[in-house]
């Protein structure tokens, strides 16, 4: 009997699926005459219209043929393969899957560290949070519900919408001395998506490319996924030395104007090499300029892109740091040559960017109100630095050794008396504190010299950085 | 002499540029000892203030070295290295832009036929526009407003908001009697994201991908891209059929729901013959549902997905044809094993897509508004369709012959008495007539069997489309 009725479904639905279940497993044959519907109804004890119903349906999806009268069959057509495991079954029960072969990259992908953001604690030094104030967020809103009154449904150009390329190249002229029309201007979701056409537009697997050790682990896992063999060079106060031969390899992937993680500034005579090599190893240079708009001392010095006079130089930037992360918005500027390539690859990849949170960016740079922002943020994170900074001294005194600590969201602290062994019960007695510490390892491709922490400010007020301080010093001093 | 002054901007920023000008091109060499501040302010008849002010920036710099009282020289330390042109061009200038090398895909790239939409004209058959109604358009907007009210500011999850995902799989089951639990959707940035993601995570360049011909150009562009073999296998009434013994490839990329563009329906025994290949030849199946929503006749044909027992379907689908095109979220539905690798080819990719719009989105399916939205599009794409057969029939009558018009915001029409080489200038009349017309062409890998042209009816009023189908027939008359 092939039929068993039972459950609350329907019964028309039950005796459908239990004809399509027997035709997909073989258990009914192509061409197998059904019992007729008269028949097949009084042995079920349920009205012959229900029955009808199931066969009409079957006979609508091509599980059956013939009509009524002339009898049913199983479509013959069907092919003479069982297909396996009951198909009722949801694929999630996973038994009888496949193993499905991946690509290389697939496979490499597979293995590549990722990472998410970890669940908040009270006092979460994280990095990369910078929460906008409330007018920001208010002004934030009021851009978005502009931009969405007159919304545009269509799809839009892959280079990004005009006003944002436009709004892009005003700010970094005068922010960062970056001279770039809008032409040159490509938006990106985000600066991963930026690394990511860039490494696929020049790199072949196999190919070298150099990073700072340490380095924004981001690119590197990307870099790494994509097949590319990663040289760290180490960084030192003035950064990144490519060296004055420097190494074969495709690219140099840089952050001079803050090194990300140790914060370090590199100075002219280093951009310039890294230049001069460049165009004598006919590489590229990724110049990742993702908090420049946090500098509380000096000037910042000028971009490697305001050096480079031969086109080698791709700059990326970010909305993610100086708003909130969410916002899924980057850019690149490219030298003259290579946008049109750029934007085919961008095209390729997802079409574009989204439109709203893009006419709501341009409109908040446009109308001054992003500067604003920019101004308040920079003070407010300057008070967190002086208040982290304060907090170290007094609390920890000679037992950390700060790094980098005149620009951006974060600041790198080499514990002088704890031993790189001891770093991870660090952290977790701190957490059961609730204070979140991010050890430095991470953004080595080796063991680091020391035992360091990376203290990200931007989402902390000023009374929480020194309460989280507080607790880690009385950490620390229980443990060393 | 090195400085001359000219132009509008401050006296102190014109002799900074020109040092640094005259350092960066190699006139000033690393060592040579500059002028005093004194004699240069005497020989510009400018305040000496001035040229104090333009060297101390230079020294902030890098590009000069000691101070006021032992003499000011430029950095030894810079490389001996001309930089080649004139460092203050803007890059645009483009002269001395070296040609950067490429990666084999980067190559591809440059050369893929992407496309953007055209400049709109009164009646225009553009295809894939489906304008919301006012109604929908009012519940989008509130919908972000009140995701926007209480907004996301970190880092989202790459797979896509929990939310989204739970709204999708309930849809789908509901909608596609596709059985998905949550966990094996995973949220991308439109469905073009989706293709590119899989191509990466499963083919290596040289390996061999089924398409239909016609079909989408949008993936195979992509395909080509990533330097696959495409094997274009022609669609009759019945879709593709991948055969009894299949092509050696790793894939085959199929929309069985409603071909696109010829819009025939795949019958039950070839949908099972492509899943007994993909077994067969270790392949996966690429199931594109990209417009099933719209369907007028009949009961939708389950999709391949809910047949698959191995694990090798993945099932994409996008809310661009449903919502409008700007809403760039789509999805795939994984089986089981595959969902972990593709969330982190999704990381590496974009880190996540952006969360506002998928936070707006689940509030509308998972509120039930999706779901009327839907239900009136439906009705009125229905009216569109109905109104567009019509004008075709009455003005033109044995003129055309209509393929798959039952579902879809398009239909496909062959003109039985144009030749191919006569398309072109019907395309051009028509246009100067104000008739936006599509040649079915491009989606050929091939030349296609005749003339034909593809009408998208999602975003014109009844009206128009009577009036534009008058007008079209207008242009046949004169010139056949």
């Amino acid at each position: 009997m092939l039929v068993r009725l039972s459950g609350d479904s329907p019964l028309h639905l039950q005796i459908y699926q239990a004809f399509r279940e027997a035709i997909l497993e073989g258990r009914l044959a192509p061409g197998a005459r059904l019992p007729s519907s008269r028949g097949e109804a009084r042995s079920l004890g349920v009205s012959r219209n229900v029955v009808l119903q199931a066969y009409a349906q079957l006979v609508a999806e091509g599980y059956l043929t013939g009509s009524v009268g002339s009898g049913t069959y199983v479509a013959t057509e069907l092919p003479e393969v069982t297909l396996g495991g009951p198909a009722h079954r949801s694929r999630s029960d996973g038994q009888s899957s496949s193993k499905v072969r991946l690509s290389a990259y697939g496979a490499r992908a597979a293995n590549a560290s990722t990472f998410s953001s970890r669940k908040r604690v009270r006092y979460d030094f994280a990095y990369g949070v910078s929460r906008p104030d409330d007018t920001t967020l208010r002004q934030w809103q009021r851009a978005l519900r502009k931009a969405g009154e007159r919304p545009s449904l269509d799809y839009g150009p892959p280079e990004g919408e005009s006003s944002l390329r436009e709004a892009i190249a005003a700010h970094l002229f005068k922010n960062r001395g970056v001279r770039c029309s809008a032409s040159e201007v490509v938006v990106t979701s985000g600066s991963q998506q930026a690394l990511s056409l860039i490494s696929r537009m020049f790199f072949e697997p196999g190919d070298a490319v150099v990073v700072e050790e340490p380095s924004y682990q981001g690119a590197r896992h990307l870099f790494e996924s994509d097949g590319l063999r990663v040289l760290a060079h180490p960084v030192d106060q003035d950064g990144l030395d490519i060296g004055t031969s420097g190494p074969d390899a495709r690219a140099c992937y840089v952050t001079p104007s803050h090194q990300f993680p140790t914060g370090v500034t590199m100075p002219l005579a280093r951009r310039l090499r890294i230049l001069a090599w460049a165009e004598a190893r006919d590489a590229v240079v990724i110049e990742d300029d993702y908090d420049s708009e946090y500098r509380y001392e000096g000037r910042p010095l000028e971009a490697i892109q305001r050096l480079d006079s031969h086109g080698r130089v791709i700059y990326v930037g970010t909305f993610s740091k100086v708003l909130f992360p969410a916002v899924r918005l980057g850019f690149v500027v490219l030298p003259p040559s290579l946008v049109a390539t750029f934007i085919k690859t961008k095209w390729l990849a997802d079409r574009h960017s989204p439109r709203l949170e893009q006419r709501a960016l341009a409109e908040l740079i446009a109308s001054g109100t992003f500067e604003q922002h920019q101004r308040r943020a920079r003070a407010r994170n300057a008070s967190r630095r002086a208040a982290l900074m304060e907090a170290l001294a007094s609390e920890l005194g000679g037992a950390v050794e700060l790094s980098g600590a005149n620009a951006g969201i974060h600041l790198l602290a080499w514990l002088t008396s704890v031993p790189l062994s001891g770093l991870d019960q660090i952290v977790e007695k701190a957490l059961a504190e609730g204070v979140g510490l991010y050890p430095v390892s991470p953004y080595y491709t080796s063991t680091p010299p020391r035992a360091g922490l990376l203290f990200g400010y931007g989402n902390l007020e000023e009374g929480d950085i020194r309460e989280g301080i507080r607790r880690f010093a009385r950490v620390l001093r229980s443990l060393v």
